[in-house]
């Protein structure tokens, strides 16, 4: 969908919605309690009907950044942040369901949740002011106030740990949803493994994202606790439209990524899945690069690992960015040019049966290491109709990838994400009824 | 000085320059021991007059950011990154002085580092193609390729431990620099402490930041190695002309900061300080907020403690941000509105002599802490010309500060800047003379 200056309407059945017009002047006081039980009564609004935009995943590329834009999130085809142009920031969230959680608590924080988002993205606060509480906490912790919407997405995930008994939903399972295998090469952290829910915040502006994660996993404190959380910087490209963007290895990445209505049709939205058609499944994956041993090693070896010219972002058998790769061309000894082990070659959708998976992901840095080395990477987001082919790439990758002796996977996660809700509505409505 | 789109001329003598015009188009290859022996060699080039612009210190604010703005490097009547409108992101980083360095590998840091600069604040990479050398490691690692300048600014410190007999500068030091003291309340931690030298990059996009303080860090590591680094995000404010941004507690930060070319030459640059003269003092401080039980009281009582209104920015007996606090006002029971232990109370100029820093401070985040809740706060960074100004105001705050019971100073830093290069020249060049 392209970026739009409109505001998306909130629906009047939101409890915790402004009144349209009312932008972030006021904070918002609004006790949890009551805004929890108010939530619940919009859940049996009347769902508009989807309209169905068009998604186009292209923009023009520009050094001007129009911070007023917006993002629709209700009454989509699809859900927003997956073929949304990518914003220039993230901030990703995974959390744990209480033990103690229900049904009906699972429920009341998607809608919760769909109704903040819904007053986010439109760069409103959460809540309302209730002139009777002066003295109560606020719903919004306000430092978002007076900043424009920035674009801001606001993605959600459902993991596995969701679909069961618990919460009535075994029967519910998307079929093909299910932790990923071990994988070669991996080194898992368990502190960013894992979550039964995921937040995606993608915005121009990196307090406007960070604003929104914060306020709705404050929102939800009792039913759900933060697991492992991500910032990522420099945004990803979804099309040729959209300057392809660099990773922290100085090499364009997403080149050949899933870009066109036709590729995401046939690469990443779910079709004939129940509740969730509509949606996708997301893999995120934090890989840690060794930069500074990177950053030692000539340009012409880095050429070969990734099969590309690192300034144009030419296949080695081509000029131009967008040249196809020739896999099978050989120089006058007979040896491939491409080596067969080169990042592209391996994850090449022509070595692969055709498979693609729209790459959406960021760059990110934590600072040093303890050894005082710069601790940056990859933050990995992926999303695509069937988890298998994420593994699928990833077990050739892993195993024979000549950029191995540079990265590591020490972080990673799966999530189905719902369809847009629709306006009166919540995310993951189908799944309940 | 204002944003201009004009990028800064780059002397001819500068050995890793780029010839004018060609911005990030090629990657750079150049061995790092030529660089360095002829970076050396640009020392003793014609400085070009300064060139004493006005520094305005205001801009206007806009929903829109112009990437493709540059800030002037070479020439100014005083360093950029100071007062220079705040940009949206910050990367600060420390060095440490290798015990082996010498006088001379200092004074090829930092003629090295004034080069690299010139060009990356241009959108530049640094340093050029040998074309005998295509094997060569890349001097640039490559990542900002394609990138605008950003409105970039690196402002380079050197700590106490520059100006000791091993540099020949003993005599040279600035006669207020030294580590600060023991303050009130504060709990550093030594991994985020000291530094004999500091970077701070600032830009409109953090991808170009991070990329100068990774590729400056890179160039210099047998002479220095990094120390503790930070990244921040939320601009800060710089004047009235730019609107007062908001740290993660939710409260404008900067109203009442120094903001007229008048408050600059009164509290913040150096006069009659021989090589420092044009320069500035700055103290950078990492404060953790304790943002969840923050987020857990009560909008009336956050504002008793900053003693302004969360929404308006307005001091307790005004009615607009902008207004003047009235700290002697008492209501009807005779009690003072503003409570003396407020956090602007301790900080008023009114109520310290008529002192005044520049605070140029940015939000940061670092994730989720041990316990899983949100780790995040401030990374103060203030520019004055003596630094016992900001000792005594945190004197007073750490001691007083009703803030005190939400945020802990976790890092701290002092630095002494040296007045903008004449181009040809470099970064402390008056003390090597």
């Amino acid at each position: 969908m392209s970026k739009t200056s409109n505001a998306p309407e909130t629906p009047d059945e939101e409890p915790t919605a402004a009144p349209d017009g009312v932008s972030r002047r006021r904070l918002l006081i609004t006790a949890s309690a009551s805004a929890a039980a108010g939530a619940l009564a919009g859940i049996g609004g009347t769902a508009a009907a989807l309209r169905r935009t068009t998604q186009a995943g292209e923009a023009a590329h520009s050094d001007t950044v129009d911070l007023a834009a917006s993002v629709p999130f209700y009454d989509q085809a699809h859900p927003a942040g997956i073929q949304t142009p990518p914003q220039r920031y993230a901030v990703f969230m995974t959390f744990d369901l209480s033990k103690t959680a229900t049904a009906n608590d699972l429920r009341v924080l998607l809608a919760r949740w769909t109704a903040a988002i819904g007053q986010l993205v439109a760069g409103k606060p959460i809540g309302t002011v209730d002139p009777s509480r002066p003295d109560a906490v606020g719903a919004d912790s306000g430092e978002a106030e007076g900043l424009a919407p920035a674009s801001l997405t606001v993605t959600v995930g459902l993991g596995p740990g969701v679909f069961t008994d618990r919460f009535g939903l075994r029967e519910k399972r998307p079929a093909l949803l299910r932790q990923l295998p071990a994988l070669p090469g991996e080194h898992l952290d368990p502190a960013l493994t894992g979550g039964d829910l995921s937040l995606q915040a993608c915005a121009d502006d990196p307090q406007v994202a960070y604003h929104a994660v914060r306020n709705l996993a404050r929102m939800v404190t009792t039913t759900a606790q933060t697991r492992w959380v991500a910032m990522g910087f420099g945004r990803a490209s979804a099309g040729k439209g959209q300057q392809t963007p660099r990773n922290l290895m100085g090499f364009r990445d997403g080149t050949r990524n899933v870009s066109t209505p036709e590729q995401f049709d046939e690469h990443v939205w779910l079709t004939d899945a129940g509740a969730m058609t509509g949606g996708s499944y997301q893999v995120v994956r934090k890989i840690k690069m060794d930069i500074e041993n990177w950053d030692a090693d000539r340009v012409s070896d880095q050429e070969q690992i990734f099969a590309r010219t690192k300034d144009e972002g030419a296949p080695l058998t081509g000029t131009k960015e967008f040249d196809t790769p020739d896999f099978a061309k050989t120089d006058d000894s007979g040896t491939k040019i491409i080596d067969p082990r080169a990042h592209i070659a391996l994850a090449a959708h022509e070595n692969n049966g055709g498979l693609m998976i729209l790459r959406r992901s960021y760059n990110y840095t934590d600072g040093l290491n303890a050894q005082g080395l710069l601790d940056a990477g990859l933050l990995f987001i992926a999303y695509m109709n069937d988890p298998q082919h994420f593994v699928t790439l990833q077990t050739k990758l892993g195993a024979m990838d000549l950029l191995n002796e540079y990265i590591e996977h020490i972080g990673s996660a799966i999530f189905v994400v719902p369809p847009a809700p629709a306006s009166g509505g919540y995310i993951g409505q189908a799944l309940f009824e």
